[in-house]
């Protein structure tokens, strides 16, 4: 069982934004920037394209309003997507909140975040995703 | 009518991919790795989370079977998926195949092809997308 197959069952506490049958969103608990969200299939795959295509239509659009409330709560210009997944072999997809290019390196740009600012960052997220 | 919306309607040439009804993948010409692929919307929004439903859903599915042949193509680990959007206003995923974290910076790692080099590239993609 995955890390994020634990979270999903409530195995391991987390910073929940959303949840429907098929996917599950949560806050990382290293963002590069203030908002950043993992979204997150409730199937373990390691990689993004061995999902079935059950899993990946639907995927998006399931994103959407949550990169909508990003962007309001936060006055981000968009919120774009990516996928890595050396880490831990359990497909995701990285919801990462820019205004320029800069903010693309979320490698580079990891910072530990306070549980109280976490919890700040949900509050502030849910508030907008209606 | 942006830049991609011409290489779509052939007006600029490009190395194509794939298309279908409703998007169209062709070779990066400045790749950040070898087959680093764009795939875009036949509709032009800025944002990739402007795009309505029916072309969030379906998205990631039409890229699938290119994924899979880039990975055969160059004996790849993965293929990553990244959008960032700031040089041209029309949403596209960049399909970036990785074998490490190394990999996902597609910005620094940007490299000039010659044209016999994207041809052959082109070329063992199609190979392996049947």
């Amino acid at each position: 069982m995955t890390l994020f197959s634990k979270i999903i069952a409530g195995e391991v506490p987390s910073y929940k934004i959303a949840e429907n049958d098929k996917y599950f969103a949560f806050l990382d608990l290293f963002p590069s920037v203030i908002g950043h969200t993992l979204v997150v299939p409730k199937i373990e795959t390691d990689r993004l394209f061995d999902l079935p295509d059950e899993y990946l239509d639907g995927y998006l659009s399931f994103c959407k309003p949550i990169s909508n409330a990003i962007c309001k709560a936060f006055g981000v210009d968009r919120v774009n997507i990516i996928t890595l997944g050396f880490e831990i072999p359990h497909a995701h997809i990285h919801l990462v909140p820019m205004n320029s290019m800069r903010d693309s390196n979320i490698v580079a740009n990891k910072t530990r975040m306070s549980e109280a600012d976490l919890l700040e960052i949900q509050r502030r997220i849910l508030a907008h995703l209606s």
